[in-house]
């Protein structure tokens, strides 16, 4: 066997036959074939639907895989939901060495049980990865995006397994409109050992919470505080990966603009223009006339500064509304004085924030240097975010005409 | 009791006999009295003295202090050297809800266990904590900086558990000079839940590691690449606390500077007149003779803009220096043009990234935009970094009269 340094050295940047010979004796790929599943002996009762806090209840399963250096993937396994064993020096702890991803599983009108886009995220979860050093395409274990099958329509090993665990705790999927189940894939450097680098060893895994609707008792417009000290990413930093660091400083400053000025949350601001970057753990868009009267203009922040999350709704957002051809798409910084004069002069039609949490979340005023804009929506939706709403509900409910996002797994 | 967010809000920034009175059935403070220890029944064999690798090896026991937002701290623990269990959906694991310090423990000449500084890092812990949320002196939990009794001259509730435990493992405490016992201490969110919101529960724990000399065959002065692309922290971030999230993104550029440019780390700049910030994890020094001739100037990073980590060693330096009164000492942003200017006109003397673990790191060059900016030093340590490196040495062996930072425990 090669050294592992002599391998991740040459293959980095390199996908080819060669990379592939060079990593025969490393497991450079999850393998769905061998995943094993131990039944959890002691299921938990479901929580009735209208008792159901986001993140609270977990379902009866958990998917684990593990990684190491030396070895590369281990056979992936689904075992009974429950903690992990962690040692105290390991990264994840001491240097954020851990990414995320946030995803949905619906069951439909007939029973399916359907997913949204998945790939998407798998992709994200793999670039998020390999920022951090984590096992990914770039060193030789192109495991979770895998190239290959998905070139021919067919899922990467670990959506494979992923799919396996849902269909395993299908039962928690509450079965009424707006419910879903909320999928979280984690990956996390698991080595054993103190010091600031690579990772040797990596723990992802999969776990499942049943969700009720964002908006139970409809849509709730919100106040947010645009806030001019506090910035959540930056351009040559890592705002456009998933990473574990980039959430947890945010809740200070969001509980600070509830506490002290009443608001739902942060409006992320950038640069001495005020650039509007995003919105708590969301991406946000304006919808706007223009300045010139030639139309309606939505826009939301670009990803070519890095600072921005390439977010799987914004994604969708963006494509819908270039389907339906009836706005000006852009993807620009809008400052918070463009903001300000579209207030003033009757321009400013709606703004929104977008996740797989809410899909769209009606910002209803944005407190700025003391002095509140309000859109003429109030605490109404405004058209865009309700039409955008329904047709993203209605796919991932499969409602539609089948659709590509929507799968049936 | 009083609803625990009444308490939290009405505490905000207050401290005084009416947040202690409030605090009555909470337990805000550390308790050492409290302190239990469970001895472990199966003692490793000691690392030999030149197999210590940096943070590979542990002693046998480690700290544990819970704390959740009903009851407060818990009573701290000391129990055999081991792996948490952890809840998968932790804040730990997903939003980087952690914070650690590196510090250190010595034996002396006359074998006595001595600390360098430690309420330094205790209290730069507590302001770490404190930006995640996670219990602090501003929400009724001034548990790790004692403030009552610091005044006094006592260690705080959790310095006292943390001497304690190091007491117990003092036989790890390698006896030869240029040895001694890195101290970890880490606090994590330990909820059991998803949901980006202030951690229900911490674990606050320290653990041990023996460590050999920094510069085992003499020190090395680096070569650091000047990185344009990658910005480790920024105005408005958490540059100015010790959070796992600042260090995770900081491996792919190093290993990127080693692979494609043969450098032994990162300079971090910050924005468009390439202002030096921090190295590594480290603080940096410059000294040059000043333009106008009046003499040499010892500069670093200031403070002020919150993106800079107020290192111990940092602080230390500044202070020596200022006492020494040869060097005019700065606390200003130094750019790359200036550096670059200093070279060109020979009056760039030399630089040193500094930190717990190496105190002093000296500089050979700098590659910056395809230039190598050479210290005139080269291989050499500069006159000031080892003036520094054994004045700090001597009084964290207590080789010198007894100095106010180095306390014997």
């Amino acid at each position: 066997m090669l050294p592992q340094r002599f391998i991740k050295t040459s293959l980095r940047n390199l996908r080819s036959p060669i990379a592939a010979a060079l990593c025969r004796n490393y497991n450079s790929k999850i393998d769905a074939s061998k995943l094993t599943i131990e039944r959890n002996k002691n299921p938990k009762a479901k929580v009735p639907n209208d008792q159901l806090v986001f993140g609270h209840s977990f379902t009866d399963h958990m998917l684990e895989i593990d990684w190491d250096v030396e070895n590369g993937w281990h056979d992936p396994k689904i075992v009974p939901y429950g903690n992990l064993s962690i040692s105290p020096a390991a990264p994840t702890l001491h240097y954020g060495i851990g990414c995320f991803e946030g995803m949905k599983a619906y069951k439909d009108a007939a029973g399916q049980v359907r997913m949204f886009r998945p790939n998407k995220n798998i992709e994200r979860l793999e670039n998020s990865m390999a920022r951090l050093t984590l096992p990914s395409m770039y060193d030789c274990s192109s495991a979770l995006f895998n190239d290959d099958a998905t070139a021919l329509g067919e899922d990467g090993g670990f959506l494979q397994c992923m799919k396996e665990l849902i269909r395993l705790d299908h039962d928690w999927i509450p079965q009424e409109e707006g419910y879903s189940l909320y999928i979280r894939p984690t990956a996390i450097g698991s080595a054993e050992s103190l010091g600031l680098k690579k990772s040797s060893h990596c723990k992802l895994f999969v776990i499942l919470s049943p969700a009720g609707p964002y908006y139970a008792t409809g849509f709730k417009p919100v106040k947010l505080l645009a806030d001019t000290k506090n910035v959540r990413a930056w351009p040559g930093g890592v705002g456009n990966v998933k990473v574990a660091g980039n959430y947890g400083p945010t809740i200070k400053p969001s509980h600070d603009a509830a506490e002290d000025h009443d608001c739902n949350g942060s409006l992320w601001l950038y640069g001495e223009n005020d650039e509007i970057t995003e919105v708590g753990a969301m991406n946000i868009f304006f919808v706007m006339k223009k300045k010139d009267g030639s139309g309606t203009e939505i826009v939301t922040a670009p990803l070519t500064r890095g600072d921005i999350l390439p977010g799987v709704t914004r994604d969708s957002i963006l494509r819908l509304a270039r389907e339906w051809g009836d706005y000006e798409v852009s993807e620009r910084f809008l400052t918070m004085g463009e903001v300000l004069e579209a207030e003033k002069e009757g321009r400013l039609l709606e703004s929104m924030g977008c996740g797989t949490a809410a899909i769209v979340s009606p910002v209803k005023s944005i407190l700025y240097k003391g002095h509140e804009i309000k859109m003429p929506t109030g605490d109404e939706v405004g058209p865009v975010a309700k039409k955008m709403w329904a047709t993203i509900c209605d796919i991932q409910y499969g409602k539609k005409d089948e659709h590509p996002w929507s799968t049936v797994i």
